[in-house]
């Protein structure tokens, strides 16, 4: 076994031992360090104001207003322009957000902590569908929606979690592939599962006032509310394989709407990007390929600890809603992924391949020899700001992304062959 | 197309039309005509006390105590003896119940109604697990928890199906066998579909007093609380192919721990029976083949309506908690239950298999031509009273029910012929 491959062994070994829990529910600013007032957190890779899209710049500016931070919209830019208001990728501090992914530091946040490592990752609460800011709608409705997220719903849902001690996840992750999830694009099994474990002890939090079936309706009309944990999960599984010398395991996957970036874990904190994609997909109804915004978030990193797009074999049910063929598609999909990943993982065993484990742990190494890209299922966001999802589909990230990391490594590693 | 087929392809229809929907929780006594006092029902085609296994024997005489009709056992096994305590099978009432499947007066009962049809099918709710009347336990526990379901579950569940104006089950189940339910031996994903849908209901009954969390729990910690429902949907769903001239359609197959019987359309209510089958199953810790108790119970209208063995396909995690083999044997099941139905049921399609309908409309002919016998999903209760559930299988409908039906047949159509 060469230094690469045991290198890689590790990144694998500590994904298996991942053991992420939610253990809070606070707003982001308290929670994440480095999150200062007058900053916001974006997903992708870094991205200037100017160079952003429709919807995230929308979302940029419905999250100022939602803060309060100034009086109006062109007070905004300006206060962007001249870096009065700053912006940061969310996986700079830790975190992740879908599609736009803003977080702003008045938004509560889940915080996922990986008890077998003790490192955090947090993401906002799931909005739900519509008119939603993930989607780069920023209404009245939809900063009302968030005010309701900050003050109704954060609150019983940080009692909610304290009071259970901590919900654990990868028992609900590895039931709800069980279940059809494969936790990109279809989560109603484990927000089913959520539900179910939290119902008790939010109803019996001292802040639930009358508030009670309000948040019950809440949580039960959102198949997705799953998604964003799923998202945290997937950080927190990932940073403990970060920084690993050697290692060319993937250590996140995300898009900015106009970049897609991966990180590996022997090149640290360092992106390598090209442009994103367009997913091939299925669009609502009045939506064509010529209203979709290119691939965008930081809900990657769900396929990056192998689910997604990646155990798209557990969820036949997924497979019609992506557009991506037969049952039989679904698994030639996940079996495709493990010919690029350096092993399985048995705590996320998928029934319908007799509980063989999730393909687990991207080599770039393999991606470029097989040239074999990482499949992502997918939302499809409209271009313009405020529209919403228009569809979901599959899409792969770019070869580009993995060719670049594997030129970056073997410099690296020549140079440490050289020292 | 012979009478025969034509008079199948109506009841075929008729399941294909079934709307059940939960309409109301209410006691037994006022939700079921004929349901009078000092009467019980119990699972399966009808039996004598004395011919009982033990754990029906004791459920009877548990309910008996739980209803307060005699104060002691020895007083109930002469009221027994002498009628003035009566035993009716569930099904001559249009009731079902699991295992043992005692249903008394005072027990509350889910009352499904399918709204195609007009008729009603009821069944009582599920205790959980552990010690519990469905096994044969009869203890105080056994008997508070009744109470509890009586007093403290069935007003608030009543009040919240109300407010909810019902709740349409035929969702929940094609939703579910997305999601790995086969609806007989696995529930938990219709489960928690049905808690979502009635979570905020039950958070705004009035009826609710400080019972909120408990009540959530209750349900929450259950993953087979829907199996009655899914019972009282076959109930309802099957009830409307009763009676058809000429078809060979099962309209039910149930087992009293003694026996096994079927009910065919053109026979109307007449039961053919056979001795039941041991199961073939994988048994919980301690427990062997020595300590199940013949094949029991009601809950197999649920494979006459096509699920349960039938959609073992759809359901891989399902495989085994049954000993079943592997997925592609689950898939096997399924393809072969195909061969002895009507049709399909694209209303409960299967997303393993492409979303084809799950196998539907058991054809006695089909069975006897074939010598394939009706496949089962079935938990294994310890033959002595009280123990419970010692593990769970497969087991197969016995040969001679079908053989003996289509003789009936046979010699119905001939009378009709020389008449």
């Amino acid at each position: 076994m060469n230094i690469i491959d045991e290198a890689n062994r590790t990144a694998h070994q500590r994904m298996l031992d991942a053991q992420p829990a939610l253990v809070d529910v606070a707003p982001a600013g308290e929670a994440i360090a480095g999150l200062e007032d007058r900053m916001l957190l974006h997903a992708g890779p870094p991205i200037e104001w100017p160079d952003m899209c429709g919807p995230m710049q929308a979302a940029i500016l419905g999250a100022i207003r939602y803060e309060g931070w100034t009086h109006t919209d062109a007070g905004a830019v300006t206060a962007l322009e001249n870096g009065e208001i700053t912006l940061q990728p969310n996986h700079n501090l830790g975190a992740v957000g879908p599609m736009t992914g803003i977080t702003s530091p008045s938004m509560p946040v889940f915080v996922v902590e990986n008890r077998a490592f003790g490192n955090r990752a947090y993401c906002t609460i799931n909005e739900g569908i519509g008119k939603v800011m993930r989607f780069g709608a920023n209404d009245d409705t939809v900063i009302q929606r968030l005010e309701w997220l900050q003050n109704g719903l954060a609150p019983v849902l940080r009692e909610a979690v304290q009071s259970a001690g901590g919900v654990e996840l990868r028992p609900i992750v590895a039931r709800a592939l069980t279940m059809g999830d494969e936790m990109h694009q279809r989560n109603v099994a484990a927000t089913s599962l959520l539900l179910r474990t939290l119902a008790p002890h939010i109803a019996d939090a001292s802040s639930i006032g009358n508030n009670v079936s309000d948040i019950l309706k809440f949580l039960a009309d959102n198949d997705q509310f799953f998604l964003n944990l799923a998202m945290a999960i997937g950080k927190a599984t990932m940073d403990p394989t970060r920084d690993i010398p050697n290692s060319t395991v993937v250590t996140a996957m995300s898009r900015n709407g106009t970049e897609f970036g991966i990180r590996v874990s022997a090149t640290g904190d360092r992106w390598f990007t090209a442009p994103s994609l367009m997913p091939q997909g299925l669009y609502f109804p009045g939506f064509t390929a010529d209203d979709a915004n290119p691939d965008m978030g930081d809900s990657t990193i769900i396929e990056t600890m192998g689910l997604g797009g990646f155990a798209m074999g557990a969820a036949p049910a997924v497979v019609g809603f992506v557009g991506a063929g037969t049952f039989q598609d679904a698994l030639a999909y996940t079996r495709e992924m493990g010919e690029i990943t350096v092993g399985r993982n048995p705590n996320l065993a998928l029934p319908t391949l007799d509980f063989q484990g999730a393909p687990c742990g991207i080599d770039v190494r393999k991606v470029v020899e097989s040239s074999i890209t990482p499949v992502i299922n997918t939302g499809i966001a409209h271009r313009e700001p405020g529209v919403g999802q228009v569809g979901a589909g599959i899409v792969r990230a770019p070869m580009a992304c993995f060719t670049q990391a594997l030129e970056a490594i073997d410099q690296l590693l020549s140079e440490t062959a050289n020292a």
